[in-house]
């Protein structure tokens, strides 16, 4: 068995399309990690049948490992255990130690809701015990138990690593099932790999489609390092992977893409613009307010995504009104009288608006139009200012014209936010500041 | 073939972990609105051996119509449209109108981009203009056409919808697809379902469990309706599909819920709760403002999501340091010290201050402990308090105990006070206000 993976999402209400699955990626990204190769993912139904064939089709394309999420709860469509018992060609065992240890999680449970039968919870709790003979069990962190399932004796065919679909438990199981045996024998011979990302922000996808033919053209061996490029959150994303022998290759090109796009490329080692902006405000002792319209909160919530991100976010103001931009955070009305709520004049405004009520260090203010409507011939929607000032009076100003909908709008705002204040926080300024856009000190 | 229909996504940058798929779910819900049943669906990196893979897969498991999404781009690892023309059976063409028409879509980019040479954008272009003999032709809305491709003549297997991967050009394209004569030829013998969707809130999942056998034991015939149940956005969602002539056993199984759950469940009709506050706020020409801590935001930007919500949403505060619950929202500061700012007073204080402050109808307060940090015995991680308040005096307060981690904490709490709005604007009330909670006006 070759060392090449495959994962095998099972839930019904996946395929109906209110729910995405966010199992499979995380796992795709466990799996690169380890090095082994994912030949692809599949999402299949509640149904035996289709999960079996899925498995069949995995071992079909000559897959080593299978990881399976889901399907392991309570209820009569949880049938995975039994489905991978059957493809591994194990019976059906209830292992009577893990009946009582699934008991004891489940007490605590009982008490919490007591309208629950004693009848439902024996029930679900003896399924949940019966496993596959010599399966490895990986002990419940919720109430399922995860399991390792080699071939059976004389078969051939992939280990299947049968993980349960709450992404919590998913992610604790799988630290346990990557310790056992029976997963190290069957991700044997894999090659081991080493993962780069660059991030470049502002450079559209099709240049970089242009540097890859230049450094090949420059004698860079592209054959020997594998390239995928995407773009997220507006950003551009440049993975690399490569045979640790071929570091030399990455590093001519990693040159290669330095010196094309000096004022895109903002990370060498995968930072995320967040990382970036975190460190730097760690580093300098700075602390951070926002003042934002059409952003709505995003800018405020993304910044205060991180643990321990009061040490350097005072806080924020939501000034979706006009009144809230002139009484909270002091943008003058002459301000919006002439240059509009949508203006540089504003966000420079709402950036020391913000700065100076919250007394922060650094001010960030966004103003626009996420549409739909609101959009006018001038200002079109997708029209977005952001500010961002600091106290000695340093500031940069940036309109764009985002495309997308509201929400893609709003994020895109909330990302240039970030990548101003990056730039503010290096040092960054505007030349000069236009005597039009006085605000709050 | 059958009405059965699979989903092929494409796409290495989707295998590494880094990116979610958005565009299986949401084909795979406009499927379910079709009443054509989902197989399974699919996600294979950008390579031509397991792409044709995939789609024999789904030829084998007598799928009747294979949509596919991505790999339609301007790279040389944008193979789809060559993988499905060779698993359809017909050759590869250059329609010359088309790649005239591509031309034409791609001279503004040319414009905006100096920078990319003639060649490049020449190639390109020629290269999405090669399509299969007789497939039909979905005009580009970005620069990639869609595709419907039936087997060749004297062929059997699936007909593949082929679209382009950025979401906004492939939802466009699907709008047109199913209009063409191919693909309702690949569709004949549906089976035509209704679907309704019930949502309740504060109810556990195994719950619903015992409900649907109560429902069979009161003689409601189970069999002949299909439930899905999850848990999204920590709200309950049952998912009923069935045969139009089925009708009255999902009345039948619906009365049992609600009689069974008159608390939990808020929505028959499907409709979300952030639906439900916005037409309340609408309706009763009430406007809302929020001053939130631990949510860092989020409340704000759900509550602005919608196109129009200026009409109902003034702006909110970040209050995430105590200077800034004091300063910009009036919490005082003996409130602080005396019960702390995660406690049912200060949340009080930041929903009557929000109102006060923004000049707002309805206020709310959100104050917690979103971790990892920052728990205590007294209050651990995940405590978090939620009030609304009403200009009448009227106010609800809640406790909570979150499970999850900060992300999962920030966002139920964001779930929470929409609930307690919702049920503010119904007319509900605390019975009694607290002594301790005065706060601003």
């Amino acid at each position: 068995m070759s060392a090449r993976a495959a994962i095998v999402v099972t839930g019904t209400e996946l395929l109906g399309g209110r729910v995405s699955d966010r199992n499979g990626p995380w796992l795709a990204d466990r799996l690169g990690e380890l090095g082994v190769d994912l030949a692809h993912v599949t999402i299949v139904g509640d149904r035996a049948e289709d999960m079996l064939a899925a498995l069949e089709w995995c071992a079909a394309r000559d897959v080593g490992l299978v990881v399976t999420s889901g399907g392991l709860g309570p209820t009569a469509d949880d049938l995975t255990a039994e489905v991978v018992g059957r493809f591994c060609g194990r019976e059906m065992v209830l292992d009577e130690a893990l009946e009582e240890r699934i008991a004891e999680i489940l007490r605590p449970l009982r008490n919490r809701w007591p309208g629950l039968s004693g009848e439902t919870i024996r029930a679900s709790n003896r399924k949940q015990a019966v496993v596959p003979v010599g399966a490895t069990v990986l002990e419940p962190v919720g109430t399922a138990p995860g399991l390792v399932v080699p071939p059976a004796e004389g078969r051939t065919g992939p280990t299947v690593v049968v993980l349960p679909g709450p992404p919590r438990e998913l992610r604790a199981l799988w630290a346990v099932a990557v310790q056992t045996e029976a997963f190290e024998r069957a991700i044997v011979g894999r090659t081991v790999y080493e993962q780069r990302m660059l991030r470049l922000y502002g450079l559209p996808e099709s240049q970089i489609v242009e540097t890859l033919r230049a450094a090949e053209a420059a004698g860079v061996d592209m054959g020997a390092i594998e390239i995928t490029t995407c773009v997220h959150r507006s950003e551009l994303e440049v993975v690399t992977r490569y045979e640790v022998g071929n570091a030399d290759v990455y590093r001519a090109f990693e040159a290669v893409v330095r010196e094309r796009h000096p004022d895109t490329l903002y990370s060498e080692d995968g930072s995320s613009i967040d990382d970036q902006v975190v460190a730097l405000l760690v580093e300098q002792g700075l602390s951070v307010a926002v003042a934002e319209s059409c952003t709505g909160g995003l800018v405020a919530a993304r910044l205060t995504e991180r643990p321990g991100s009061s040490a350097y976010v005072l806080g924020g103001i939501v000034a979706y009104s006009n009144e809230v931009k002139e009484a909270l955070v002091g943008v003058p009305q002459a301000t919006l009288v002439e240059y509009g709520a949508v203006s540089s004049e504003t966000a420079l405004a709402l950036a020391d608006g913000a700065r100076s009520r919250l007394g922060a260090d650094l001010g960030i203010g966004v103003t626009g139009i996420a549409g739909p409507d609101g959009g006018s011939e001038e200002k079109p929607v997708g029209t977005v200012w952001v500010a961002v000032s600091a106290r000695d009076g340093g500031r940069i100003v940036r309109q764009t014209r985002l495309p997308g909908n509201r929400a893609e709008i709003r994020d895109r705002s909330t990302t240039l936010a970030l990548h101003l204040l990056r730039r503010l926080l290096l040092g960054e300024r505007d030349a000069a500041s236009t005597g039009a856009s006085a605000a709050a000190p």
